[in-house]
């Protein structure tokens, strides 16, 4: 049995944390931190989980940090880069959901998140997030960078294509997601009535996950994010230039050979319907190839959970990485469709 | 052609006053105020009305309040008490949306709001703002206080029988409202994933609408409002017991004399699926009229659009009503359905 | 481990069936049946499926009911009663989601349903589903009859005063429900523009769950249900006159000692929000207790997911209690919230 | 005052004519044809018509038609090319919603829509109802065919560049609508449950209103259709391969020169959030133009209100240019944001 802390525990990706944790075989709940909401119970801002976690909220500080086998950071970003130092310090594994340890090239971070990083050094201890692509180095180091929802969802469906050297010309991606990707922070923009029957395109050109898949895939892109009136989900249309002119076949072998083993990532193809209704409060990431011949085109649906494949669930299946139990535990909740 | 300035106008009710406003045959809008947006252009903000309403949002002063024929106040409880003394000094109508001036026992107001009423001398000034109800005296008096939505919906569905001395037990309302009631104000109860996907019950017992309710009907009610996911439309049920067992023709008869020559006010019966979408995106507020034999029961269901029979809408029929036109110009938008 | 089959398969109940009892440790799924998908592989219908559950729906015949421990069937009514005779004959266990073995009063159900009951001589293998209120019953009997969504919430909130007498005068309930209660059937009034962004009253008077609660209850009341746009959750406002004047003290010791080891059911109070978030996608009822006292009311508010507590996921907790498991096995998933 | 008859009153584009022609000045609705609906009267299906329009739902037959200016056929393909020879006959103008007449290659039509054309003829007489791009053969013609939803957001944003000769390189269209543009046909894919908390890609490469758009620009595109859950709006972002490097400046000179006298179409830049908020419920088109010079692309997002600009409005529009009305005549409600 392992104990853990979440930092940032009453925002969305902090509740979702919770959510699935609670009935995780190996793990106990044993700290929650919050900053505004510290002093309360859980239960008075979730009266629902009254009798199924009971836990203060405390404020955060280090000396808090005992007994604590990994601590999830669930927090906007210029906050983790300053406590990773002192939690790696004290043994505690680290899952920061923030995109502090993200992007390995600080000057890249600091231009996107206006902010200078404090901890440049500790980058070496990080993993980059990615459950599928980069077990290894997970399992490894004290750090994950666990990553965006949007990037997760792009780079599944861009990877096995990169990793062949397939992609050579800029790759367009129109993704939409649902609203919770904003958190629960107080903004005009959030207001129910500003986004219901309302479908918006936003930092189109200028998103903070472009450079992070950047970063990642080394190629070049055009993001075109867009917000879903709906809770939660992303579906990002991957558009690529197909210069080799692969077939769908091929397409589907390449693809079905590099996930062979993932048991969240599903390939799929000749799906009238791709949506965002496939993966819904899942682990899983549903691709979807198309060939389109007549323009030598290869266009890749991706669907994931926003908050779980995107967020708390692949933090918690990096979680199971770096702790050396099976990856799948307390994921596998099937889709919920409706 | 008279010209109109609206105080509070980047709001919902505000922004609303101007989109049935522009094409209204009689008026011109010549002054914006708002607070929080003051010396912006309205644009800026809506920039949908670009080349429909370029002007500015002033910040307001008393002095501004020049050559305008009637001033509408879109603000929150607590601030039209102040400055209605000095609009109506410079001989300038005002129609006033919040309810600094609808509940005429102060007292009442008081506790309810919990502030001081500052200007109790010029309620005698004020019209109860039921277009259908007080045409007369909304047409003498220069100060229109515009009731509220839950209230609109309810009052219109009962006063007939309150008339005739019918109703003898407390009314209990169930009343659900979309969410464009609660204004564009930043609160978390207010975000999109806080609010879709969920249906609330609040202010059980405690909203403010139900002292306004009992100060014009005068009956004892229980009011239970509730939150619907949808932006806007009220439907409010309300159960009446009914102790001389009036049969559907008599409440029919009842209804329809009472109404006759309303425009904005249908009487249904034999409907099958009460439901806002009658109402919406109107004007008009639907009653569909039941009769429960077995237990004497009347059941009325009760419809309108929150933001315009429920507020701006009605505030411009009252403007008619005040000038002397024709109660439904710049009105007569039909319900939208869809 | 039980060998399970469902008849109706691929309705929304059914799906909801599957998705919860892939993940219970004791059960394991091996038939589906369904009438117009027949034929199809369930992934056909539902791709998210793929690997997770890739069996056969099959039309049902009773010599393909081999090898079953139990079977669920989720049907419209008036078809279970033509097939349970034949399968208790099997010593199947059955569970039947569909309304004909709900109502002892056999020519209510048939007055209720305009059908006749073929197999009223079976009523007496039936027990009442309710899993807080009869579980010797459900444990005893070959027979269970799962009762209707918004009889769940608002039996659960009645039942503990009933059971002490305090019912006398008829009860008002005013319930609202997500769509997905109506299932996959294709109707009009299912259309996503006519349920969306509308709210609507429905039956009043007339719905057939209301036999259904007298039945149980033995009560009068009035059932006057509403739609919410939105796919799942019921909440029910239930406004009871208190003759006996009982505290808020008195309430909620009733009902905490009632409810006192069913850990389904929770009593709260004192909650200014109630709202289908509480149980969304959980097993859970929330029951939120209110008084007035100075109209000597009782008003509670009761919560369930309709898919789950309402249908799919009480049916599971009867089956544990038949099979004699703890009854909460496979149904702990917290509520979600978002 | 003309008269104007509706053939498929009933579905979602025959209401909204009828909700935007009541308060056209000169325009008088004398006949409604409708075929499921026949022999009821307009307000059975639309209670809330009741006093609006009373009008009966009859069977359509051409010796029906007398007295009629102009009749719009709200109809699916494939019915409107079997009635138009005779209603031109009549002398009766005639403005096809349906693609019957939109595709001037008629082997084209054939095979998108997989039935034979029987009036090919009459393709003579048809223009093509952009209302902004060919009004001279519009009023000159007495059939026309109104375009599709999708297609007048695309062309509206794509026409300035065509005809200037700067699209070389085919174009990528990720397109997203509201529900209402699939009717109000019964289909399990248009059920609430199914569309609500979802967003669905569908008909990748194979919708039909690629086709129209080819032919119409007369370039390559990549069409890629989604599903918005809500009622109304599309948003198109279009993706164009800009090969001379047009600046933003001078895209916007070329835009606002092209649409410098037509009031429905807006042409904004530096918008950081576009939206279907912005036309919603109006005539209006929004373009927002963005030059991305990192990759020498232009994105254009293009709003329309699908059932407006898409579909009625737009037919309203071209009705009052055949007349030789004003054509902003009965179309100037401003968008409704909320």
């Amino acid at each position: 049995m392992k104990n853990i802390g979440i930092v940032g525990a009453s925002g969305y990706t902090g509740i979702e944390l919770i959510r699935l944790l609670v009935n995780h075989p190996q793990i106990k709940i044993t700290r929650l931190f919050a900053h505004k909401n510290a002093g309360k119970l859980l239960k008075d801002i979730y009266p629902f989980l009254t009798g199924i976690c009971d836990l203060e909220l405390e404020s955060f500080s280090i000396d808090k940090v005992t007994d604590l086998d990994l601590i999830f950071l669930a927090l906007p970003h210029g906050e983790a880069h300053k406590i990773v130092p002192q939690l790696l310090e004290k043994k505690v594994k680290v899952i920061d959901l923030s995109p502090d340890f993200r992007i390995t090239d600080i000057s890249l971070y600091e231009r996107t998140y206006q902010i200078k990083h404090t901890a440049p050094s500790y980058m070496q201890f990080a993993s980059h997030g990615f459950s599928e692509l980069f077990p290894d180095d997970i399992a490894l180091k004290p750090l994950c960078a666990n990553p965006g929802c949007y990037v997760t969802s792009v780079v599944l469906g861009l990877y096995p294509l990169v990793k062949q050297g397939l992609i050579n010309k800029p790759v367009l991606i129109d993704a939409k997601s649902g609203v919770s990707g904003a958190g629960r922070t107080l903004k005009e923009t959030a207001l129910f009535c500003e986004v219901n029957e309302n479908f918006t395109a936003y930092q189109t050109f200028t998103h903070r996950h472009a450079p992070e898949m950047e970063n990642i895939l080394d190629i070049k892109l055009l993001f075109s994010p867009h917000l879903i009136p709906m809770n939660r989900g992303i579906l990002s249309a991957i558009y690529i230039d197909s210069e080799k002119n692969l077939t769908l076949n091929q397409l589907i072998d390449l693809f079905q050979t590099f996930y062979k083993n993932k048991p969240f990532v599903k390939v799929l193809f000749n799906q009238e319907r791709p949506s965002t209704n496939y993966a819904k409060r899942s682990n899983f990431c549903f691709l979807f190839l198309n060939v389109y011949p007549e323009l030598n085109k290869i266009v890749i649906f991706s669907t994931i959970d926003n908050l779980i494949k995107g967020a708390s669930g692949q933090a918690i299946q990096n979680m199971n990485i770096m702790f050396g139990f099976d990856e799948t535990l307390g994921l596998l909740n099937i889709p919920n469709y409706l």
